[in-house]
């Protein structure tokens, strides 16, 4: 998809390291005044007007992480950019800067990287965030993408992942598994290619699946909309390896138990259908799937008020004490322990 | 060296994740009051008591930046530390915390990263840094590493490679060249190895060489010495491409020229025998070499009193109009322009 052949292509020893950053970056603006200095210096500097600052760092490495036989290199830079922010976000503070490190091999041409590019700065328009550095090498195999993302919060507005308290509500944003069946749908027709190149796959009844796959959105709206209702979370954490993955480390952080009901997860028609077509149980991917970068996050009693009805949050659960455990009860009344099934990252082989 | 043929040793799949990163980090101290939270949320959170803050990553690559052959992985996990504090300290800023990603292929086992681990362990105790975040995760091929580092200075502290001004003085600290003829040595013994296994090297002759290219310090001192010294560069950056592309980096950022003399360049008396013996030009290996991580920095003629003397510290040329261009002039005292030779981190092969 991306080989070098084409000899009208730009191959990357044609610019140098330097010449590279440059054209990369130099259609980027810088949009907060926090950022004192940006690209070109040893460092970039930041001011962070007496907030407290966030930082969050994640790698992304082709074949383990993602497939370019199926995520166009625009969507990659831009997905690249919310599993960071997402980091941010569910820190209940506002991302201000990423810093995106690059390892390519010889087999991306520039036009490749202009994409990527293209990508991760739309992300920053959209989101507000402004790109302050980076480093870019050769990698002897693939791509990779390691992102720093930055943010500030004033002391008071910081939420972590360890201070839920028994009795809270349990809360989700969004829609859960649709982006591990959009993988899933991804998958099944680089397959039917693989057999017949000219068959023309009519995606359309999986259009939301795979968009939450190639295309997700860190949720920033979240993070206002809490703030415009006057609810701030007692703990927070981001789905990004499945739902039950992360209630186990807001429980045991927090050392408190949950109680959680499987008719109150919500999922996207679309997700039931499909989950019937691949003859999977569908409360099984929304609790196992991953990236879905929604947050989960748990409220007093206090404030079911004013989150009740907001068409944004859905309430599935609420803490116990730590000794009853953390349960899943099921539609049919019975509670069973929820275990970690999500995608381990360290599973992959040599 | 690391290959896992050796069934005691531990999988890195068999820990997961998540209890990797617990493991890798759980010797590790918090130092600092403006580390407020550490590893373990979705972000750490910083507070920098009103003082800027600076930013900067590297990455680094097996087969491109370093070679395991003859780098122990305690020395790499050093080094890669270094590399970025030393990007800190060219700002004339004090680093605070790093954030460190991995991407490891299953063949090396946990013990490797422990080895890893406590390089890095060792810089940030000896330059008092915080380690406060990072991901861990699978690699297709090889070792990754990725570090951001993070500083904190006085709005007025800082220094940047853009303000230097025509008469200034042009400063290094310490000696050029030798950790890239350490690497010569030590590719040389490696070919060596190949040919005999049983050889015993002497590495005698080139252990200050080798040592800078295996341990190479970031100038911290440095940074503290200009500061008791009174002395505030006007421009400064750090040495890891070779002095003649960070030379030219100070000049145009900062819109001036300058004459570099060759009699003044600082070499070691390891460093001039060992270019005899490979019959390489010792001027030519201190202003292509690269990987010094000294500083490169300008002064005003007038604080030229305060640093005469210091064995830390060389003048070597000064800092003129742009129009004149940035020469080197030579033993034998005819004008050369200063052409970027420095190691190009774009060229590798595929």
């Amino acid at each position: 998809m991306f080989e070098n052949k084409d000899q009208s292509r730009t191959s990357l020893s044609a610019l140098g390291e330097f010449g590279l950053i440059d054209h990369l970056t130099n259609n980027f603006a810088i949009q907060h005044a926090e950022t004192v200095k940006g690209i070109g210096d040893d460092a970039a500097v930041i001011d962070t007007k007496g907030k407290q600052l966030l930082v969050s760092t994640d790698l992304l490495i082709e074949g383990v992480h993602f497939d370019l036989a199926f995520m166009p290199l625009k969507h990659l830079g831009y997905k690249a950019v919310m599993v960071n922010l997402s980091d941010i976000y569910a820190m209940n503070a506002r991302a201000t800067q990423i810093t995106v490190s690059l390892a390519v091999s010889n087999r991306f041409p520039l036009e490749a990287l202009e994409e990527l590019y293209a990508g991760i700065e739309l992300a920053c328009e959209l989101y507000k965030v402004d790109l302050v550095g980076g480093d870019t090498t050769s990698s002897t195999k693939g791509l990779l993408i390691s992102i720093t993302a930055l943010g500030v919060a004033e002391a008071d507005e910081i939420v972590t992942r360890d201070t839920a308290q028994e009795g809270d509500l349990l809360v989700v944003s969004g829609d859960l598994g649709a982006s591990y069946m959009g993988l899933q749908v991804l998958e099944r027709e680089k397959q039917v290619h693989q057999v017949n190149p000219h068959a023309q796959p009519d995606l359309e009844p999986y259009s939301y699946l795979i968009e939450r796959q190639l295309k997700p959105e860190a949720r920033k709206d979240i993070v206002e909309l809490l703030k415009s209702l006057e609810v701030k979370p007692t703990a927070m954490i981001d789905i990004s390896d499945g739902l039950s993955s992360e209630i186990i480390h807001l429980c045991k952080k927090s050392d408190v138990g949950c109680r959680l009901y499987e008719e109150k997860i919500p999922l996207d028609p679309q997700l039931i259908n499909v989950c019937e077509e691949f003859e999977l149980d569908s409360t099984t991917v929304a609790l196992s799937g991953g990236e879905d970068y929604e947050l989960l996050f748990t409220v007093k009693q206090d404030d079911y008020e004013k989150i009740k009805g907001n068409p944004n949050l859905t309430v599935i659960g609420h803490m116990t004490a730590s000794q009853d455990g953390m349960n899943l009860i099921t539609r049919a009344n019975t509670s069973i322990p929820i275990v970690a099934r999500g995608w381990n990252a360290l599973q992959n082989e040599d």
